[in-house]
């Protein structure tokens, strides 16, 4: 990585010494180097001073008094916009108070120094200055050693010099973040342990969100060399270039008004990385906004939540392939590692392929979820406790382990009082939207990944809370019986449908890869899963394996084999749930996805009659392998009467 | 209905008669009251011309030859863009062969007349005019009586002569209709047999659509005053004022490209009605486009397919309120009746809200449907032909009629050969998209209108044809036998996932109109949908009585008590399938959503655990009323054991 050596927060470099010392020429050569602003001192003296000092009268404090007011406001004014760099002899530990007044923090000092002699050399070499051996020797009488400046000897080479003044400025930071919710501080803690120097900013929204970023770095000792931010323009200006700008603000219109916000102070090269839950074709159209400002735009899904980001998260970059390289030293430093101790990061595709994929993640966290819901539902209606519950769980971690089966008998055992803490829980599931776009997704691209829909309308069905109550107590009066299910056959089904749930979700995957020619790696994406995110698994490690060889997985003969032993299992546990009225909508909707895919011949041609029938769609025919399309005009010839073997009584 | 006597398509129409005889006075009056251009022939004499009849020596044919001509030439030029009044005496035959070469099928003559006296009283009272009373009698010497033009006598008042004149006219068209596929046909057929006079327009497409308009008038003879077009700006002359111009064109951008091409030919308080099923939200777009343009913009959903379309369809039309007046009496006319004999047509509210009930009727549609299809797999699984299929569901009508059911029997009776044709018939299919965005409407209004998901994930598995029939060898090894279902049973089961069906379409509207504050009714809804369009059923009779008292019908009287008595049914039915992997998605989703919805505790609560767990989201509280919500550090003072009575042995 590139160390690049600059002052960064807006800072005001004094170069002071006597006159002669070569203030001017290292200043000007620093300023170059630095690309800031040089400004000489002499050129802000009145000319009654000029004239003084010419003459070779020394100047009195009377005189210099307006003069160091002076360049005080010029670096007050510079302060605003940029650092600067201002040559002036300063001294006298008062005329220093005055330079500095109001922005001493600030301030640098830099303090060349030499010997009357080697100066006294120097000063007979110019032409057309107004310094004589007296007034030098005046200087040095009044000189008053400085305690907290830079002290640079004049007998190193200018570039010498110049070196030694870089190298005690403080260093522009490597990375920046913009939004310290709770993966931002989470990230931003990440990377400042793995060693980052990173800017952090978080809006200000007086009463609201006040010194966030400030009072986030006191709290974690890794922040102390953060710096932080609430105005934009100055965080920009910390950044090294080409600058690496991470948003951690909420997907939406917040996510446009920080991008118009930054681009004033961007500069061309830059990398903008959106790491929250946008959709998708959003990112797709910033990608091309910003594409044509110069400035790249990388749309990261980030999965772990709190921890994850704070640990290591499964990273899912996407857009333009170079601009990622950029970024990718940052990104693989901070993310999960797998088994072999890869990172869990790897450039995606194009476009809004990072966030489409995370889009997906969460869609298959959806019905991982769900299905642990499904499972915790059938246990409980046989009479378990939530502890009893996790110990069942607990006993299925060797076969079927996850992160979200860990979590969930976690939860389980926690107790509150002498109850457990899950039965007081409010059941009307929340959702972010990732989950409604992942359904959104499925439907514009025509691949029926039931599940995910499942999943989402099982939380949607939850939010009728009230309706549910009163819903109960009108149709809900029958005695039902303990349902006829053995805890083996539940742990079959279930893991038949998180099978199921795999094959949808990377299925969709694969079409949107397909259709967009994003060109997917459905074997690495698996790699990617395996640690970090929320649908780590012992299966997603599999999955790894199983996606080298075939992009369907349905047709891999470990999948053949898994799904033909559970086949029974699953039928056997819906079965008894729907007779039981046990809600299990992600389990259900597994063994009747399967059933209609496992159909060869299924009833879509009586809809294609009827479609055929009223709106003149047309259909194609079984052995016509051409793919003709034919129109029947249906209600002309209808026979007038019913067949005589109707079966109409069984 | 106001009935302007306006010129419809370009015409030339031609003011003859001696001198003195009124051409410029009646020619501009009804010029004015047209709304055309008016020009006086004498004002493209030559100078020569001029000076000799000033002279009063009578013209020669040679003189006149270069006149007429020129004349013939501004009709010619005139005719491009607009109708015209030419005032010429045009005596002779001769004169008028040359006036109307090549134009002769867009000329109308106009022979005004009167006696040598009235007209040389009226030329003594004129001042500066060239004519002398010798000349005069010239002209009645030269007069040729045509034979094709109107008279007119001058003893008439002027007012008289135009008002005459005006009904000799042929009459500007009250209603234009552009895009004649499959509806757009049924639709002008329908209008022109109602008496409406109307404008067809198909767009010119060379070797691909050419003459479709004036070829589709000659096949019905409905439409022999139709006027037929295929260049938008004479279509959109031929109509009246306030224009209403219907497009039945496919949605999309080719809507966009239509109203691009017609606006530029409008007029201020023209109205565009959209018919086709164009999205919800892009209709609100050019609605709320339009509106900016002057031109009123109604999105109106039309169903009914072919036959509805010309028989009488349901109208579903959304927009402006008082715009939708102007277009009331023809959408009314030719909408199908109730049983009432009220019109199936009816305002539903402003921006897209006619999309968007039309795009809930397709889901509601897809629906019924796939549960006929269901209902055709478990019947052909108990070993019945598709005429025993149709005996049973003909047997269902007396309680369970529709039009869909109707069209089922038809379809299942068809042969061909010895064949039933529907055994034929490729099985996978089609959608139009209407499906799809109201499975993606129920993600993002977040109700969970399952069925609609089903039926058209239904759809897009058996898209998946190659995949069913390979997945059929791999997995459908097991020789099942038939599922014990009674008919009786299947029908109940039918009867209650079609409530299930009906009570969340509805619901969907319900939240939609309460989200965009549409304030629909929802009686007057299912109403409309009584006659005319695709999913008409006895049951929409019930609902329009049912929705007078309530918009929640889940929980009416007669709802709770039709799920009560046919749960036991539609339970046994699904898990019956189940075990017999018969794939009945929107069947088995019915009972699925109805168990979910009266559950009063459900597994949510976990779901919420989780999320707060990974992402600390929070909860709420079940004890807590206000609400609030709280969030818990889930893995602090985690047991370490699992509890001793664990139930992992069952």
């Amino acid at each position: 990585m590139k160390q690049a050596i600059q002052p960064t927060k807006q800072t005001a470099i004094f170069m002071m010494g006597v006159s002669g010392v070569g203030k001017s020429t290292i200043g000007t050569l620093l300023a170059k180097q630095l690309e800031i602003p040089f400004f000489d001192g002499d050129d802000y003296h009145s000319e009654a001073n000029i004239s003084k000092m010419s003459k070779g009268d020394p100047l009195t404090d009377l005189d210099r008094h307006d003069w160091l007011h002076a360049l005080n406001a010029l670096a007050t004014q510079q302060l605003k916009t940029n650092s600067c760099i201002i040559a002036c002899s300063a001294l006298k530990e008062s005329y220093r108070t005055i330079l500095e007044t109001t922005i001493a923090a600030s301030t640098k000092w830099i303090f060349l120094h030499g010997t009357f002699q080697q100066i006294k050399e120097r000063i007979q070499h110019r032409n057309h200055h107004f310094m004589t051996s007296d007034l030098l020797q005046s200087q040095f009488d009044a000189l008053e050693i400085p305690q907290n400046a830079l002290q640079i000897d004049i007998h190193l080479s200018p570039k010498e010099m110049v070196t030694q003044i870089q190298k005690s400025l403080p260093l522009k930071t490597q990375f920046g973040l913009i939004g310290l919710g709770v993966m931002g501080k989470s990230l931003s803690r990440n990377l400042a342990q793995k060693g980052v120097r990173i800017s952090i900013y978080n809006r200000h929204v007086p009463e609201v969100e006040e010194d966030i970023a400030i009072n986030f770095k006191k709290e974690f000792k890794e922040l102390a060399s953060a710096q932080t931010f609430d105005a934009l323009p100055a965080f920009v200006k910390s950044l090294e270039t080409p600058r690496k700008i991470m948003l951690m603000v909420n997907s939406g219109p917040a996510i446009d008004a920080v991008i118009e916000d930054l681009l004033p102070s961007l500069s061309e090269g830059d990398s903008i990385i959106d790491g929250g839950n946008s959709n998708y074709n959003k990112t797709k159209e910033r990608f091309d906004f910003l594409k044509s400002t110069g400035i790249h735009f990388i749309g990261a899904g980030v999965s772990g939540g709190e921890e994850g980001a704070l640990k290591g998260p499964s990273i899912m970059p996407g857009g333009d392939a170079k601009a990622y390289q950029q970024v990718q030293p940052f990104l693989e430093l901070i993310a999960a590692k797998d088994k072999n101790g890869i990172p869990c990061c790897n450039y995606i595709g194009s476009e809004g392929s990072g966030h489409f994929v995370k889009m997906i993640h969460n869609g298959i966290e959806y019905v991982e979820m769900q299905l642990l819901a499904d499972v915790c539902t059938v246990l409980k209606a046989k009479g378990n406790t939530p502890d009893q519950i996790a110990d069942i769980l607990e006993s299925w971690k060797p076969t079927t382990n996850s992160y979200l089966l860990e979590i969930t008998i976690t939860i389980l055992r926690k107790k509150e009082g002498d109850d457990w803490l899950v039965n007081k829980i409010m059941d009307t599931a929340g959702n972010k939207g990732t989950g409604n776009w992942a359904t959104i997704a499925t439907a514009e691209l025509g691949v029926p990944s039931t599940l995910i829909a499942s999943a989402l309308f099982a939380r949607y069905t939850s939010f009728y809370k009230a309706e549910r109550v009163a819903a109960s107590k009108q149709f809900n009066s029958e005695n039902i019986s303990q349902p006829k299910i053995t805890i083996d056959a539940l742990h079959n089904a279930y893991q038949f449908a998180r099978i199921i749930n795999h094959y949808q979700g990377f299925k969709l995957i694969q079409e949107a890869s397909e259709r967009f020619k994003w060109d997917l790696n459905l074997s690495e994406l698996a790699r990617i899963w395996t640690n970090g995110c929320i649908i780590r698994s012992d299966y997603m490690i599999e999955l790894v394996t199983i996606f080298k060889t075939t992009n369907n997985l349905l047709t891999h003969e470990n999948t053949v084999q898994a799904l033909k032993t559970r086949k029974s299992a699953i039928k056997k546990v819906v079965a008894e749930c729907v007779l039981h009225e046990l809600p299990i909508p992600s389990l259900s909707n597994a063994i009747h996805f399967f059933t209609n895919f496992i159909t060869a011949n299924s009833s879509a041609n009586l809809i294609q009659a009827q479609r055929d029938y009223f709106g003149a769609h047309t259909y194609q025919r079984k052995e016509d392998a051409t793919g003709q399309f034919y129109h029947t005009e249906w209600n002309l010839n209808e026979p007038k009467k019913p067949t005589e073997h109707g079966n109409t009584s069984n």
